[in-house]
């Protein structure tokens, strides 16, 4: 099997984990929690999850791995580049949107922001994710910085990157887990140490996240996957550089 | 700053926030949780966190960057192969002894096994240390595997590897965030949402864990401190591939 079959073929597979982690949390908060509102209820508290887990986990996911797509390689970088911020951007607005989601539930029940580690982890993803968004747009798509300056700042963009990542997943499980057993107390129902049909489906749901997180670092982790670096892309980074 | 001194400050960083994790988890369980034994207990509980933070994550991450260190660079690698699968095989047996503790613990107290996400994940982090190990012994510290299978394994080695130190972490910080919701229940003293000094400073615990992981990765993604391939180790390679 060639090597770009075998990537298009994880690739999809990938993607495919994606969309079924998205449904999957859809149907958790549909099923098991009431569905969704904006007015401070706790249906509004559903939006967190469902949002996180598709912006900051497959989104973001999808838009790391952009780059790895062979398809892209015989278009111009810097495409590429607009592809990989935008989507970003996308991704990084639906976790804020899932923050304030969480900010309006907790400000309508009287319940503290920021008390458990989920939220400590949580925000600093949020945080530094913003930042990276922030280092990417001034570092490789604005024209001035010098090519040494972008050099310097690739490894650094690279690992953040995939700190975010790991971040996201981290902050998404202990979510997970943290609603479980705030919401499968007991009072109202099957307690969560008897495994009621939601605490396995949200369990599992929490499994896919883990492995779709897996399956990207997997991808970015194949060298032979990288985007090839082109004489011409340096000659168009130079060329940007002097502002042209 | 040559490339060796910036490494030996990041690396010496590295193990002064493991030691610190190490200090933390065990100043946690003594100060606030009531000290250690081995006898069913709650206090046989605390030797989880502490075994997992110190075996699965710290000894762990300590593990995974041996080879980086450049006074090993000069040595043969087969002896920084025994010690890199003997600080892994200490790191998996303190895990286990870490599983143990909350079995036995869970037996004493009829509270079911296995039913949180949070022990999801943290089992599958063990098998596939487990798996990853022997995995290890086998393709890399065994002679007779040929050089092609060892080529073929290494980036399945170094990704697994990778996911497991993403996997620990993960445990770990949904493991102190289950444990203090758990405990500071507002029955017997203050709430977690009250954010209680026990609460800030397990939090601040699960911060400097997450802190460590990704110096972890952040030594791992520099391929200016990856060890050199000299010419004798694949000659080595080769002739323990030939049983000499």
């Amino acid at each position: 099997m060639g090597a770009s079959v075998f990537f298009y073929v994880t690739y999809v597979l990938c993607l495919c984990l994606g969309l079924l982690c998205v449904l999957c949390v859809i149907c958790w908060s549909s099923r098991w929690r009431g569905g969704f509102s904006w007015d401070g209820s706790a249906l509004q508290f559903n939006w967190h999850p469902v949002l996180m887990v598709s912006g900051l986990v497959v989104l973001y996911g999808i838009a790391v791995v952009v780059y790895r797509v062979p398809f892209t390689w015989k278009q111009r970088k810097h495409t590429w580049k607009l592809v990989h911020a935008g989507l970003m951007l996308l991704s990084l607005l639906l976790s804020v949107l899932g923050l304030c989601a969480v900010f309006d539930f907790h400000r309508s029940f009287h319940i503290p922001n920021l008390y458990s580690l989920h939220s400590w982890v949580g925000i600093c993803t949020v945080v530094m994710f913003a930042f990276q968004w922030v280092l990417g747009l001034a570092g490789f798509l604005f024209p001035y910085p010098p090519l040494w300056i972008r050099s310097a700042l690739k490894p650094v963009h690279i690992w953040i990157g995939k700190a975010v990542l790991i971040l996201s997943l981290t902050s998404c499980i202990s979510g997970i887990n943290e609603k479980l057993f705030l919401t499968l107390n007991g009072i109202t129902g099957e307690p969560y140490n008897s495994l009621p049909v939601e605490a396995k489906f949200a369990n599992s749901l929490g499994i896919l996240i883990v492995a779709f997180g897996l399956m990207v670092f997997g991808i970015l982790s194949k060298n032979k996957w990288r985007r090839p670096e082109t004489d011409n892309e340096s000659v168009h980074l130079l060329l940007n550089e002097e502002g042209v």
